[in-house]
């Protein structure tokens, strides 16, 4: 029943690129994937790895190839080069570019100058050539573009999905919503998210902008279709989130340590369930001029929740962790109203897999494999937002 | 009665950056600015001059030296060089920094993908840097940022001065402005507007954002002082604003051409406010973690409200123009509802200049002077928002 596209994927080397390129291309859709390789060098230079060993590109799409019998078209080069982006558009042709191609990382972004403005430089001029290129080579292709919930901050009001009807000395009108971002990484996708409204206001592009939550989870269909077809697991302190570095302190017989109080609540996924939101956003493509925005988690936790779910989990797996909370070196409301909409998706038939103990274990069953791989001291928060 | 300062000024060789420089100087201040000279540049490389020559900068500080006694120290580098940025802060020290130092073009952001990047790139990392080196040297300086009151666009709501009191489903909070920017370079200063709101927020650095309107004049109390020290005049459709053009097209005796109905309501203000105001932001500087805006316009009024300014000044020195609406190279609502909110600076002590047919005879009076210099095909818009 459903509708054969091609498919770009941005940044498809990525931990969410990846899958979901596997994922399209297994639907019968036509994908080809865009990468620099730029997180691997920047993993290199800060000195981190994935928990797992990430094949290459090129063997990961051989393997692909030998397993579906699917052709996963590799493009290496940088959204920076505007003609490199253009060169591909008029190539490939693409009916929708999902675009992960972006530094991921707040703390990265917060590490000194020189990585803050790689991070805005390489994110805000990757989405520019990107939608220039659109309006110019393919202006009635969609673009779904990977934001993120830290665009908003923590707000005293409900979080809508992208926009708010405001009222103001008796007069309407429908505003983007405000964002107060925690960090120059988040502040780059509040950036990008100002140019795209302007494509589509200006150029009639259209474009799907996700603010994602925190995505958990590194088992789709397609990567268990192989080894070799696995996606990175980071558990560090600038590229894991907290629950994969909670499961991986768990398994290492470390305190599992939440920044300051805990009381951070944020929206998360399933990597699962971000295919399924990505899918269905392509199936349903923005009207033409259309600057959309969906919220895209599917629960939402405290970060002390997190703790005790790992805790807990480990427990069952016969480890005993305790919780011990140290300095926060975010600076952020450790304790805050949090009341962020997501309607859209489940409108369009998202059918959301929660997180479980289940799924917990399931991870911690998966380090427990790689156990002796993990570099301990890498887990520890070693960039200060105030230094 | 005046509190002596060290003020450093960004993009010193500018229109606006040299009068300011030379204002704080004849008051007893230490000035020094700083310029890569990229505008001269820009000129250059889209075939454009100010009406008068310009003389270089080193020139210009010379001749200061010579008239006045005091020394503005040039610092020449680039601000997208955090390296120099921060050599600068260290030797200089400055109290306030006035940040003037960006490209000032919105149809030089709309030609062309390359163009775009360049503006929002130029900018934002700029001020990234000016930023970063403050919170690491000079943290309780205050920055003085030109915005423009271009990053709000047209809404249907009155303009508040960069913040709005929100009461949404039972909550109130107040937020940043909802911001629906009309250009390329627009948005590099919206970008810049959210970046600066974080630095204050998480570093505490003092921040005052003008929002300024459209600025007319090139007369100061101290471009008087030696036509060797005047700023510059631009009148080309790439730098030059509508009251320009419109000045130099009753000149040469081509019609006055407003773009599309001519309906769009802008704010203005003359250049020897935006010396008043930005002296005023100076004198009266934000708190510590304090992000300010100030909407920095005196008067509204229509193009068309210009232009037939224009028209009847022209009419007095004997000149007769017609007014012929052209097409719109830009995408903008031509007829709108504007409430812009400004009483921040009158609070503070601004006493406007307001716009008359005197000031604009006195300009016509100085365009015929060099009019044998005006090259009239640069009047022509050649930059289309829909390329």
């Amino acid at each position: 029943m459903k509708k054969q596209q091609k498919i770009l994927v941005l940044g498809g080397d990525g931990y969410l690129g990846w899958p979901t390129a596997m994922y399209f291309s297994r639907r019968g859709n036509e994908v080809a994937v865009i990468d620099n390789f730029n997180k691997r060098k920047w993993e290199r230079q800060i000195g981190v790895v994935p928990l797992v060993p990430i094949l290459p590109l090129d063997k990961r799409v051989a393997l692909w190839m030998e397993i579906t019998g699917s052709v996963i078209t590799p493009y290496v080069g940088d959204l920076k080069d505007s003609r490199f982006v253009r060169r591909v558009l008029k190539s490939f042709q693409p009916d929708v570019i999902i675009h992960y191609g972006e530094q991921p990382s707040a703390p990265f972004s917060m590490m000194n100058t020189v990585r803050a403005v790689e991070t805005q430089v390489n994110n805000v001029v990757g989405t520019l050539n990107v939608i220039y290129a659109m309006h110019q080579i393919v202006p009635d292709a969609h673009l779904v573009k990977l934001g993120t919930m830290g665009e908003y901050g923590t707000p005293n009001i409900a979080i809508e999905e992208g926009w708010l009807d405001v009222t103001h000395k008796g007069r309407s009108d429908r505003v983007l919503y405000p964002k107060k971002p925690g960090s120059f990484y988040h502040l780059s996708k509040v950036h990008d998210s100002h140019n795209l409204e302007f494509a589509c206001r200006v150029w009639g592009l259209r474009v799907t902008d996700l603010n994602q939550g925190v995505v958990y989870g590194i088992e789709t269909e397609e990567t268990g279709l192989a080894t070799g077809l696995q996606t990175s697991f980071h558990y560090d302190a600038i590229f894991g989130t907290a629950l994969n570095r909670f499961c991986v302190q768990a398994v290492t017989g470390v305190s599992i340590t939440p920044y300051g109080k805990g009381g951070q609540r944020r929206g998360y996924l399933n990597i699962m369930d971000t295919l399924q939101c990505v899918e269905l956003a392509a199936l349903n493509p923005a009207s033409q001029g259309e600057f959309r925005v969906f919220n895209q988690f599917t629960e939402v936790f405290s970060v002390n929740e997190l703790a005790e779910l790992v805790r807990n989990a480990a427990k069952d797996v016969g480890i005993s962790a305790s919780i011990r909370h140290i300095k926060n070196p975010r600076k952020e409301d450790e304790e805050h109203y949090y009341e962020p909409v997501h309607t859209a998706l489940p409108k369009l038939g998202l059918k959301p897999q929660l997180l479980s103990s289940t799924l917990v274990e399931s991870m911690l069953g998966k380090i427990i494999e790689h156990k002796d791989a993990i570099r301990k001291t890498s887990i520890k928060p070693r960039v200060s937002w105030m230094k």
